[in-house]
């Protein structure tokens, strides 16, 4: 049997705690691989409390006690027990937030538990406490041994997948930051990724253009011609599946999408707007090239609407859904 | 009664003609407004014949015959009588589709037409017979005694409006050709064009920002606080209801739609990769600002599948009735 997924708490004063609580009251509607908390008991249950819904909690100390509890309350690896207080972050609730991150990617490394799938945080108040990395990612990636560059973030929901090749830059510094060497890298950590952990045998990328209509032959920039067709043809080389520079535009609409696994993009908007809107509520952030699975749901704390219930628990659910389809396959291997 | 609308054969060797063709052939079913194509009377007929649809031809002189052959033929102001060679682009086809855009453009611009429609053409082969102008909106724009600056392209589908503020340029070039005053003209043209033709009392736009998060505090560059939140303040200042920057990624998923009439975009591709992902098919590109009400089905002549019948005539559909319905609204005025 797999082990359990780790669920970690986020920031306490976010929506964390209580999509954790209902997501577990629908882990049998779901079929949802078992899991469980780590950060604060107290929080949890009542942040349950507020939301209206009945979770009753048992404490575990290790996660191989996990399947005994799960189909009767939802499991929680208590590391502190603070007061809920949605929507009023503070430093207690952000030591406790590091410390569920740093516990549960350790328990994962070791094996105890088959996937990390990590709640929101708020980067800002974790560096208040220590936090010196850039955001979850960099920190697990370090924590596995993997150089940050390595760790690519693909985006995935039931329609589509996507791969931002830069993430959290300007639009104006994109064109620089891009090379084949680069795209290249990303893509083919992809590929791997899209084999060992989605079942895919020869996945195909469909690699987007800069440039609006990928240039249309340098009339409208050069970087589709000098960057990108030759890190489409360094992956043909090492055997990948790719084609492109894609005009962008055409490429998302629903018989495109049909002709590929995974959309390899230049930057963050060209990656996440077709993903939103086609699949808002059902995005899930995965952390490729790591040893371990680690997947999120694909928004922040939310620390505005915390403790409200007015936060879906659609993207926890499926982040939930992927981080156990992933360690199941890996299982099996 | 409104006056026909004028629809251009386009490059005749591109899929123009069995366009007009097959658009016809719906016309009952579809409800559209009475039409006549501006072309060549034997390019449509034998475009319909390789298609396999029937499509009895009346020849016009002047658009006021349209009204009393339409229900039972496709109406051609004739132009040219060349023989239909389906993805063989010349000269003579060429010379034929600027004809048609100059004849269709004055039709409109006398009122003998209610609105213009434009097939696809080849800027390429037009520039070879003598047409100077970028594309066949800055041309119209100039017949209409328009500075091509405030000829506004919006994308119009069923689930989306889209203008790009920049459009045909590379990624790299985008930042520093857009600054406020820009974003506020476009902008100020779209509200009015969204009140005449659409019917929309006080239009609410939506403002995308340029950067990933619209710049976080300028932490993803500082256009967004420096250029976009400027312009946003002078349309409010002009009395026009519009909202921004916004992160671009999460505005276009079904909830965040119903919040406005038209989403004002910074580059081509922030505009066209949402509308196309969610309407491909059914896009229609128009041209506000000008005098004249143009829309346009958006895709090329697609000389690689000309005759061969798999042109889908969803996007022409699209434009004569966009056409038809601004065109109705006016004539209400």
């Amino acid at each position: 049997m797999t082990a359990p997924l780790a669920l970690t708490i986020g920031d306490p004063a976010g929506v964390g705690p209580e999509l954790a609580a209902a997501a577990w009251a629908l882990s049998d509607t779901e079929a949802l691989t078992p899991f469980f908390v780590v950060g604060s008991a107290r929080a949890v249950e009542e942040a349950a409390q507020r939301r209206g819904i009945t979770v009753p909690i048992c404490t575990v100390k290790t996660p191989d006690e996990v399947a005994d509890c799960f189909a009767g309350a939802l499991p929680v690896l208590d590391l502190g027990d603070l007061p809920y207080a949605p929507g009023e972050p503070d430093d207690a609730g952000a030591s406790l937030a590091l410390n569920a991150l740093v516990t549960a990617t350790g328990l994962v490394r070791s094996g105890a538990a088959s996937a990390l799938v990590t709640g929101p945080i708020a980067k800002s108040r974790l560096a208040r406490v220590g936090f010196d990395h850039p955001g979850q990612t960099e920190f697990v990636a370090e924590a596995c041994g993997i150089a940050a560059e390595n760790a690519v973030m693909m985006l995935a929901g039931p329609s589509l997948r996507v791969v931002p090749i830069t993430v959290h830059v300007s639009l104006r510094s994109v064109p620089d930051l891009l090379n084949a060497e680069l795209i290249r890298n990303r893509a083919a950590i992809t590929a791997a990724a899209l084999v060992r952990d989605y079942g895919i045998a020869k996945p195909r990328l469909a690699v987007a253009g800069l440039n609006p209509h990928a240039g249309e032959d340098g009339r409208m920039g050069t970087e589709d011609a000098e960057l990108v067709a030759p890190a489409v043809a360094l992956l043909h080389e090492a055997g990948i599946d790719a084609f492109g520079p894609l005009p962008p535009d055409t490429m998302f609409h629903a018989e495109a999408r049909e002709g590929y696994d995974v959309a390899i993009c230049m930057y963050h908007d060209q990656a996440l707007i077709p993903m939103k809107a086609l699949d808002f509520d059902a995005g899930v952030n995965v952390t490729l090239g790591l040893p371990i699975i680690r997947t999120s749901p694909d928004h922040g704390t939310a620390f505005g609407i915390a403790g409200t219930g007015k936060a879906r628990v659609g993207p926890t659910i499926a982040a939930l859904r992927m981080a156990g389809e992933c360690a199941a396959r890996r299982a099996l291997t």
